[in-house]
């Protein structure tokens, strides 16, 4: 039986998962495979706690680059995460001629095109299944199963903690703060919170996904990115009175010339099967002009739903060095050479639904010049929800748009904003309809 | 650029829907192989009909043969259907080295073991991405994506046809009746809807996902199967005000040394996100050990979803053309060698919960006799539900009871229809619990 040689970096949560699959699937994946993916060696700075996997023949080091030097090793799993040092380690994996699998978002998000280049030159494989999306294998159908597809657009909640906290405050009414501390405390957010609820973790993927989606160059930089910071379950009672969810969403579109690149907290509506995701559950919804809408739902993370990806990439490398087949399958769905540059669309030029709501002056005449602002502004609205919950002499005003450009309603909050109409910042959720108007 | 010859068999729905993704995809599906799918011909017994596609360089042909002895032809698209012809075809095609692509359920259910066999003497690829679940990427999430789970069980709305008449009954309160009729006049059924609407369309796609997600022999004649004739409002009606759903669910389940394979109307509660698919939609839902819980979505039938899972196979099998990777992942998932006869569950063994509807007669003492025969039986009742809407003398009396042996709840059954308390024969429902006590 042909064995293919595997080492670890990273002896994490995820790297230990992964190890756990190697050892104790062992059968399964002999029996599926008709190969042996043998754990050659793990190289951790941390070689002495004890991760509860018993390990045979399999080297624990603390010099990652003892396993990318060794000839014997076929397939290098990167599960440092982070861009500096894993970085360092991935270049050279690939030009020692390793195939590299990874779950490193943030790295392929920001180094990626580098990356695939140097994996060209070297002519290897670079897998990661387990960057976007979790268990979900929705590389693998933006790779392979839509290839006949136009792909017209793509949402998806891809960050468990943004969904867990605002599935919390939607379900207990809970401030923001509070659900993220029981966030925390359940193991769903990180000490340090900011990449998952700033939406830096989902633009890291929604990159990746679009460059896969249509054959574009990794962008990350010109992605519009806002988190869940602002949300507050007053917000959340409005959406649903409307008939709304609030998720965060990332969202990629075709868009004419360009591609619409944004995450931010989205109101949706109950025929969206995105409505439904709760808790931690990550999904993604495509809509392409052969399929029509798909859905792909899962978990988005976690130790061993993460680990199932990582191990889906190596059987597939495996199986393309059993059948001698060195990328069989172009990186980013096409070849090298066919990858554009593709523009996306600068945010003031979006045009979608928005969700408003003001702090307004209990005063006659308020609601009109409210209005009169937004219309002057070309928005038109569609909806208007005024309380007479009189507070300190202020009321909420809420109103859904129609579909108006982003720019306008910027230009039409700063004049509201600065009227003597309301107080404080007025609050912008963008609406993704179903069908857009 | 290398040319991969293409050969469809059969020029209806599917056929077309293929030829057109051929034809008007090309350069898309250049730029994504870096191969070009040639269109070489396509068989039908009518080549006159307009079906509404420009075919350049594409021979139309009515005898199959001259496309299967063709030695120019890499890949021969099989899309008649049935299991006569179809199945003569196939393996003339397999004999004559050629790469195998067909949508065909039926055959595979019935035939596969051995169209199995022959693709593997002629080392030649056989795919079948859109045999079930249409564009969703279910038989590529089995063979390669899951391939370090193991899997306990999937669940399945896999008929359009039977989950638009679901839908229709539920939304609408229509008899089974009025709702075929409407499904008929939409084009959701045949006019001939007994494959569909009795459950062997599902039964013939559970017995190919079973095979792919345990390494099992393809296995059709041991399903249980049930259909959706008896299906009324009132049955819905009573199973909402239990938080149930009713939907007709293919279940494949690891139970010991065996596999549960049975195809029947399920109540499904909220938790479950099947109770969200609607109308013609498809969606799986599939429980492994590294994953738990994933969810795919999206059109199980029609035209373009079709054909998106054809190319996908198509596109596959370029691409092991292109790498000289032929067979690069087995047919059924597992090599050959390694797949096992595993028993079905005989039905009577099947423990679950059930749904039981009985037209009582409203006599004092009714309920005690019927609740004596389920207590004999082992039958435990966990809620009932007595209507006092008398009608000529009888009450509908419902009952959901806890977990129970399928044998024991049909010899209950039996003692009850044979007693004088009831008129007509019970109904009985099959509830699958998210987390079954």
């Amino acid at each position: 039986m042909k064995i293919i040689q595997i080492g670890i970096l990273g002896f994490g949560i995820v790297g230990t998962g992964v190890a756990k699959l190697l050892t104790q699937k062992k059968e399964l994946l002999e029996a599926r495979t008709g190969a042996c993916l043998k754990l050659n060696a793990i190289a951790d700075i941390d070689v002495i706690t004890d991760r509860g996997i018993a390990l045979q023949d399999t080297r624990l080091v603390t010099d990652a680059m003892e396993i990318i030097n060794d000839p014997e090793i076929d397939i290098v799993v990167e599960l440092i995460g982070g861009t500096s040092i894993a970085r360092e380690f991935m270049v050279k994996a690939l030009e020692q001629g390793k195939h590299v699998v990874t779950a490193n978002k943030a790295l392929l998000a920001e180094f990626g095109n580098d990356l695939v280049k140097t994996a060209r030159t070297n002519q290897v494989d670079l897998a990661f299944e387990a960057s976007c999306g979790g268990c979900m294998p929705i590389i693998k159908s933006l790779r392979e199963s839509l290839v006949a597809n136009d792909i017209r657009s793509m949402s998806a909640i891809l960050n468990g903690t943004c969904n867990y906290i605002l599935t919390k405050i939607s379900r207990d009414g809970s401030s923001f703060e509070d659900a993220l501390k029981t966030a925390q405390e359940l193991g769903f957010a990180e000490a340090e919170p900011s990449l998952d609820i700033d939406g830096h973790d989902t633009a890291h993927k929604l990159a990746i996904l679009n460059s896969l989606a249509w054959g574009m160059e990794i962008n990350l930089k010109d992605i519009h990115v806002e988190g869940i910071r602002n949300i507050t379950p007053v917000d959340i009672e409005f959406a649903r009175s409307f008939g709304y969810t609030i998720k965060l969403l990332a969202i990629g579109k075709v868009q004419g010339e360009h591609v619409e690149a944004r995450v931010h907290p989205t109101m949706i509506n109950d025929s969206n099967p995105l409505s439904y995701v709760d808790h931690s559950m990550n999904a993604i919804a495509i809509d392409a002009d052969a399929t029509e809408k798909t859905m792909l739902y899962g978990h988005g993370a976690g130790m061993m739903p993460t680990a199932s990806a990582v191990l889906s990439d190596i059987a597939d490398i495996a199986r393309n060095i059993i059948s001698d087949a060195r990328r069989r399958v172009p990186i980013l769905g096409y070849p090298e050479d066919n990858i554009r540059k593709i523009p996306i669309l600068p945010m003031k030029e979006l045009v979608t639904q928005y969700y408003l709501r003001f702090e307004a002056q209990d005063h006659p005449g308020v609601l009109a010049r409210i209005s009169g602002i937004l219309g002057e502004n070309s928005i038109s609205i569609k909806s208007v929800h005024q309380k007479g919950r009189n507070n300190n002499g202020k009321v909420p005003v809420v109103m859904i748009t129609h579909t108006a450009k982003e720019e306008w309603v910027q230009k039409a909050l700063a004049g509201i904003s600065a009227s003597d109409c309301v107080v404080g910042e007025p609050v912008i959720i963008r609406i993704e309809e179903e069908n857009q108007e």
